[in-house]
């Protein structure tokens, strides 16, 4: 490593990560390392398609290498950074320690239980395919247990499914299960009617999709209901076990409770030294950097990021890691041809979505709001143009169509742990 | 349970068990019950491609009961049969207990490490979707960790490949290796040559493919060494361990073994007490049944049937399976309508078949023999053809020609263990 080469070490190859690789990839004066504890950029909003048995893992998921091998000057290192030396100026991982000259923070986010960590067992979170594939198991799993069973009471429990959270993700889950069992699976069964099934959607606050207008949250409500999914809101969760789960006053029988609250940021923050958020996120300047630290960089999830007229922390979502990530590639290019100049990242809105179910979405940008079919199209259109990868896209998209047209789903696989 | 409808139980939703019960459908005198431990139909014969990472599972498995939805008089049941009770006719899963009028036996093989299973964590067989992932997780690790080590000896053991057995899966399994390192991973590390990797396919006996012509063998031996790999017959496997195998007189140092050799019936033909073969099949009468149990059968994998001229027992193969549950499925609807009748299975030989790697093939059918691109059509073709559901066929097709016409391979992902 000469001294003439900056070295820049970007953690996390997620929406934010790849967008810093690829805007420092064509200058020679720059070496790339980008680490990430997986080998593959995770396409993160349609991962509860995956645990949903629509689409299979390696169509969301595409290898950071292939993504990035026409990009000489950019090393990719597997491993998960254990520690970060801010005075040093370096990080490592359990095989490997790199220096650098900046240093790009893009690890997103997980789910948190709050105080609760013994609730993961019952309920397990969306963020990682492990993870996705898991509640796959556990919803396809329910039925044939129920099927099967001669008990009616049990066949009612194992027929009832607990989402926690009304955000986006929860939203999400509940409505295709809504789909799932009203339309995908509903001659597959001889010993009970799977349009019986009871989905129930729980929010502590007092409406769903709280970031939308209160508009598309009523709407929202309404497209879950024609899927048969029950939404309580104000509802708080205080216990979560083998048996089921308390929300609100109700103890609600079920074996499989679906977890999509409470976000956290990566624990590496608490190690910077940095003033974190009530999430963990590093509070960071207006260029993106660590307050004291000017080499070191937060984006994405892991970042706080206060923003608009109401000052509020902008939210965790992929348009705004991309953004920061080009944002930052572009600053740390400028300082090759001369003196670092003052710069504010600025945030342009690109809106907010969710689908609900086959043809049901509701979606806001600028002030438009959207809801149905008009909405779902355009869900469908984004997500399959940001999709990685060209074969992706294509696949994915005739995966949807097939899904679509013949209401099947073909990746209910239940694969055992082992 | 009416004693006017005849229970049939068939045990495995293989290529046999499906066969057997899609015979069995159409009459309302006959209940059939499948019995399974997976929820899924898995196309065995392109299982290698989900370890080489050129499919996914979901494209090579099938719900078992979307293939199976149109057929009322069939329950499916999830679940591991632990006992066969043959004079009170049922069987016991964990869960349910179900009587019979008529079984088959239809449950496949695993693999076996002889006398070894110590073997077994450092050489996963390729028999179940688990076994393939984590093979597939095992191959692209190894280079993560070549490229990420400074020490050459260690980069060489990273990047040296044994694949143990010389069957028609070693051969896929090793051709494919070439593949992957010869071309689609050519351009994606920056520390290492993967055209350098060393890839060795060990065989016991004097050829590999035995069961085809000895030319055809040679032509096998002639395009692996196209792809790089190196084939070592008459070499005996005396160790294996977390640093590599013991190959004749060599250690060969490795992390990455591959086992496709030795295969074993299903360990519930014990219980059966009837004649069992070294493989632990049992040795079926002309119609297939259990001798002195005229309504227990065995077919495909789990069966020892003697046939042609040299009274050889029928080999593991899809076709096998499936011309025998055929033929079990009409001996029993023959019974409905009169006295059974002595009938004897005869085999219709579909030829044999083994792919090499991108356009290289070599096969068999009646006597002609084939190799390099037009056997490799061939193949395609086939397995193409007998792909479950249209959708999938499509699906791999497509997938298939992306492949070819770019090399990549998409479902490169390291998914860890948790």
């Amino acid at each position: 490593m000469s001294s003439s080469v900056l070295n820049v070490v970007i953690v996390g190859g997620g929406f934010g990560g790849l967008a810093a690789a690829r805007s420092l990839s064509k200058s020679r004066d720059i070496k790339v390392t980008l680490v990430d504890k997986k080998n593959y950029h995770l396409f993160q909003p349609l991962l509860y398609q995956v645990a949903m048995a629509g689409l299979s893992p390696a169509e969301i998921a595409y290898p950071l290498r292939a993504l990035l091998s026409q990009q000489k000057n950019v090393d990719i290192l597997l491993g998960e950074v254990k520690t970060i030396n801010k005075e040093e100026k370096w990080i490592e991982t359990a095989t490997n320690k790199i220096f650098f000259d900046y240093l790009i923070l893009a690890c997103g986010s997980t789910y948190t239980y709050f105080n609760s960590p013994q609730w993961e067992p019952f309920a397990p979170g969306l963020k990682t395919i492990n993870q996705a594939t898991e509640i796959r198991r556990r919803v396809f799993l329910a039925f044939e247990k129920a099927e099967r069973e001669n008990d009616q009471q049990k066949q009612r429990m194992y027929t009832t499914f607990v989402v926690v959270g009304g955000g986006p993700t929860g939203v999400e889950l509940a409505g295709s299960l809504g789909e799932i069992t009203r339309y995908s699976i509903l001659r597959d069964f001889n010993h009970i009617l799977t349009y019986q099934t009871k989905i129930i959607l729980i929010e502590a606050g007092p409406r769903i999709l709280p970031s939308m207008t209160p508009e598309l949250s009523r709407e929202a409500v309404r497209e879950l209901d024609q899927l048969g999914v029950e939404v309580r809101v104000n509802t708080k969760v205080s216990e979560i076990n083998a048996k089921g789960i308390m929300a609100g006053n109700d103890f609600i029988e079920s074996e499989t409770i679906l977890w999509a609250a409470g976000v956290a940021a990566n624990p590496l923050n608490k190690t910077l030294g940095a003033e974190l958020d009530r999430q963990g996120r590093v509070i960071v300047k207006h260029d993106l950097s660590v307050p004291g630290h000017p080499s070191i960089f937060v984006i994405g999830d892991q970042a706080h990021y206060k923003w608009g007229t109401e000052n509020m922390p902008l939210p965790g979502l992929a348009p705004v890691a991309m953004q920061q990530g080009r944002f930052v590639g572009r600053l740390i290019k400028k300082t090759l041809t001369g003196k670092r100049s003052i710069e504010t990242f600025k945030y342009i809105d690109k809106g907010q979505m969710a689908t609900v179910g086959r043809s049901r979405a509701v979606a806001m940008y600028k002030g438009l709001h959207f809801s149905g079919f008009v909405a779902w199209m355009a869900w469908l259109l984004v997500h399959i143009y940001y999709l990685i990868g060209f074969k992706n896209r294509l696949f994915v998209l005739f995966q949807w169509a097939w899904t679509y047209l013949t209401f099947r789903r073909g990746a209910r696989l239940i694969i055992e742990k082992e």
